[in-house]
């Protein structure tokens, strides 16, 4: 049952033959790789206004100042990602270079931030997608987190069925938010330039503002910065661009930055203009919207690409993940189960974990977007300063032609990324100080998993040291509940193994003990029958004493011991509690507890 | 851990031989087996009044005529139960008594309704319990569901410790409580008597009540018969008196009887006269025991008293379930399990169900007690009345001297029974409809167990007529996914067996297919490999298909076949994550669905 469910939802499995994936062109995987840093937008300015509304509506205008920064800082890791494409042409994961430059625990420190900051794109983007879904319809609004985690239980089915990043379907959203957006502010500034919006509305920039400290600038924009999240996707996918690919894919950058830096300056400028301060229930694009047309169809337009382009951001969560966990399990560092393809060629246990994760963090801050935020950044800006770091060594170790342009450009993204970090942390401590917990438990898990690896390979090679105990003979025990059909089956079976078979009984009282040892020499003659008395009413533990001394005395004529246990198979499933099971427990005490060879005949019952 | 955990909360495991158990007394017999008649008490009157009260506080008076009717059958109840005592003196359960006289469906029915009655006595005892010490510390209301949880765990704990009924310090509780409820009867009537309590406060008796129907009035006597539940111990538990046992326990019985019918109809009385109505937040024993004391030291105790017997008739649940559990499970109509004696030497498994199925029954019904009640009486009735049938049965089969007068008694017995059954299903439908679904499908469940157990018995006998298959060699079946030291052991181990091993590796590509079996050439060149192709990246499915066909063939020349499967044993049990364990899911796989036999070689690693 369990298995034809699985197949109504994932679909039948693929050879493995059928892999294989196509190219992306230049337009198309704009749309596919740039849903998550272009869906920041949707986020980005309302986290700036947050900061800036708790000391008053008068601080608005320091958001346009605090765009200005966050684009200078867009261009600087525009300009260093485009020489991490160039230099890793197979994919330049913030794990990989940060491993081959820095050293495997600059490496791992990055592949562990990146991990938990993936499960962190698919919480937050799912989380203001759900934003954008209640602001238009209001009465969904105390459904927030069930709404969220349906659509992550959603998309997990759908990267399970195997929805490849590739999927000419992914890239309409995006174009359509695109326009949306461009269009919304085409004619947000046409109906301030011709004067339809109040100059009322908002503060003159410039206007002095008490209370507001430096402190409280930095922290707005560090806020801002969580619109620049996702821009490292394209460098990570090179592999999936045509050919010429590296050349591609830095154009691709390119114009994604262009975009990026559009739309943010846009929203954040109407934002300003219309005098916009964030709500609970109301996002601020929605605000925008509602503003510039009114609620009619084009903001419910605008509102639905908006969701539609956040769940996308979280699907990039689900190629992104499953692929680093691969990486890292390939190396060793994570369980071997994340580098096998499923049933649909995914892999299935990267998505599932991605997936149960995110519902947990989605659960846990109850969908509310602006707490989960500050970490999700910090998990971006630890990778971005540790592969442009990586990119400075490999360039003073390689000093390849015009070596010191390309320096300059990681240097300069390096600094910046590194001082928005240290900002993160001065300002936002309070809702990120978890990180430093969560790293580092993270990379001691990851060596504990390698050195597990490592000591198995070890104890698995052919050539080491220990040789195999030579084996003379085998001693077959079989545990013995009465005279039945099941055991005279045990016993056949046994004596085709070994010369040496001991049935062993174990009783409760002393009457029934001596019952049974008259009654065995009738019925099996040629087979010895140990009895053993059990005052406790256990049958593991007087068994376990007697296979105990059993193997002692073997192993001094290199004899192996071998204890043969039937087991009933019921007909139905249901069957099986009627049953005591005591089978199982002893077959699993004798594997785990006594190391013992441990033989299971089944014996299937037919009604 | 787990097992010290057990060792801490439930003690020593008990030697089989020091079971045992000392004879009681009248005086010990009546105090230890009468908690859950005489707790009644604590519930009967309220019972009554929260019927009379939904028409109005006028019609508490008819308290007194419904308390009569009660007493009535009180007298019905003791004389009947007297014949049973003296008819089954090792102990005449109705279960017993209905299967020996009416045959098996009517015991189990009987079982049935006593199985499900059990679980609930422990929760209306303790939830009953619970509102004693929350009348008394009223701002404990709102945690009554845990308290009562927490109680019942307690109870449970104490009882696979191996509290029997016998232990002598149940009895004072018992005692106690007698002592202070006389005390309560005697002083309000003292206060009654010399005209400290105002006439006015209850309408006199007679006083015409508007919208008084025949039916409500029904409802109100079998609600009062709630107070009659646990009248049936002492019949199940002669065995436990000293000589000469039928006639102690008929004399114990009838003390009970009498002190039931004193308490009762005193705080009915009082309750009555002092105009007292059912509250939700307080006991009515608790507004009786204010009244007459205040809040003072006799109040508390009286509460103390009355939540400490409540508990202890909850403890009557224990002895009882088990003991029933074990009867039908000995007559292969429940679980075998319940026929085992745990580590103190108590039926652990009847306990835990009885815990766990009292606390969910507490937890849905949100410790209300008033919506376990009606359930609870029904459960009582079922067997009341066929017992008292089984037992007319008995005299006109057997027609022992005086027959007649014995005959009598049972069938008033059997006939008010039946009466005060059909009442509760024609005044409380709603709240006793599921026993018409859960009885049926309970003793469907008791046949189709009973069937199965049959079935087994059938198939495990020496005698039948299916000779075993002869058993003429072995082929052993080692799948192998690498060269590794963990291979060569069992391949050695398979040398032992047979000299028909084959080792069988799935492979994923082609390539690396062809590099295996190159190589194992070189490394085994006595063992035939076998190399399956797998194109869905499963490996169970083209070993099991490899496994049928060997099998197939091996049948034709009375080979058994046996797989051979090492298991890797990690040193650490987080270790086990690491490992994808393939080996256990074959294993199942193969023993589960295709019958073979599965030896599993253990490999313990070191590190």
């Amino acid at each position: 049952m369990l298995t034809s469910l699985k197949r109504f939802l994932i679909g039948r499995p693929l050879k493995s033959a059928e892999a294989g994936e196509h190219k992306l062109n230049k337009l198309k995987a704009l749309a596919i790789l740039s849903s998550d840093a272009l869906s920041s937008v949707a986020y980005g300015t309302e986290q700036i206004l947050l900061v800036l509304v708790t000391v008053g509506a008068t601080a608005f205008w320091y958001s346009l100042p605090i765009a200005v920064g966050v684009l200078i800082l867009l261009l600087a890791l525009i300009l260093s990602y485009r020489q991490i494409i160039f230099s890793y042409p197979h994919g330049g994961g913030a794990y990989v270079v940060s491993k081959e430059n820095l050293g495997v625990n600059y490496g791992l420190v990055a592949g562990g931030s990146l991990l938990v900051d993936y499960i962190l794109t698919v919480a937050v983007s799912i989380s203001a997608g759900t934003d954008a879904i209640t602001s238009a319809f209001p009465a969904l609004h105390t459904h927030n987190v069930s709404i969220a985690v349906v659509l992550v239980i959603l998309i997990t089915i759908l990267n399970l069925r195997g929805l490849t990043e590739s999927a000419s379907i992914l890239a309409y959203p995006v174009y359509l938010f695109v326009v949306a957006l461009l269009i919304m502010i085409g004619v947000g500034l046409y109906h301030i330039a011709t004067g339809h919006v109040p100059a009322s509305a908002h503060t003159p920039v410039g206007t002095p503002v008490a209370g507001l400290t430096l402190f409280l600038l930095l922290r707005a924009f560090a806020s801002g910065c969580s619109a620049l999240t996702g821009v490292e996707a394209i460098s990570n996918a090179i592999p999936n661009f045509k050919e010429p690919r590296p050349n591609n894919a830095a154009k691709t950058l390119i114009m994604m930055g262009l975009l990026l830096a559009v739309l943010f300056t846009g929203v954040t400028f109407l934002a300003y203009w219309y005098g916009i301060a964030p709500k609970g229930e109301e996002t601020v694009v929605s605000q925008i919207a509602a503003e510039t047309f009114g609620r009619n169809y084009i903001y419910y337009f605008i509102q639905g690409t908006t969701a539609l382009i956040l769940v996308l951001a979280a699907n990039t969560g689900y190629s992104a993940f499953p692929l680093l966990a691969y990486n890292l399990a390939a190396d060793k560092f994570m369980p071997r189960m994340y580098t096998m393809r499923g049933d649909r060629l995914g892999y299935s246990n990267g998505i599932i974990t991605l997936g149960i994760g995110s519902i947990i963090l989605i659960v846990a801050f109850k969908g509310k977007t602006e707490n989960l935020i500050p970490l999700y950044a910090v998990g971006v800006f630890i990778p971005f300063t540790l592969s442009q770091s990586g990119m400075i060594l490999k360039w003073l170790r390689e000093k390849p032609k015009g070596w010191i342009s390309k320096l300059t450009a990681n240097l300069i993204g390096a600094l910046i990324t590194l001082t928005v970090l240290m900002i993160f942390f001065v300002t936002k401590f309070i809702q990120v100080w978890s990180i430093l917990i969560f790293l580092p438990l993270i990379i001691i898990m990851f060596h504990r998993i390698h050195r597990h690896y490592m000591d198995v390979s070890d104890q698995l090679r052919l050539e080491s040291e220990q040789r195999p105990v030579p084996i003379e003979g085998n001693a077959i025990i079989v545990p013995v509940a009465g005279m039945t059909r099941v055991v005279e089956n045990s016993l056949n079976y046994a004596r085709t193994l070994s010369d040496q078979v001991i049935a062993v009984h174990v009783a409760f009282d002393r009457r029934s003990e001596k019952r049974f040892e008259e009654e065995w020499v009738k019925w099996q003659p040629d087979i010895r029958l140990v009895t053993l008395h059990s005052q406790y009413r256990s049958i593991v533990q007087p068994l376990t004493k007697f296979i105990d001394t059993a193997q002692h005395k073997a192993r001094e004529s290199n004899y192996w011991v071998t204890v043969l246990i039937p087991q009933f198979i019921t007909k139905k499933n249901w069957h099986n509690i009627l049953h005591n099971q005591s089978s199982l427990l002893i077959r699993a005490y004798l594997l785990y507890k006594r190391n013992v060879v441990v033989t299971t005949v089944p014996y299937r019952f037919k009604k």
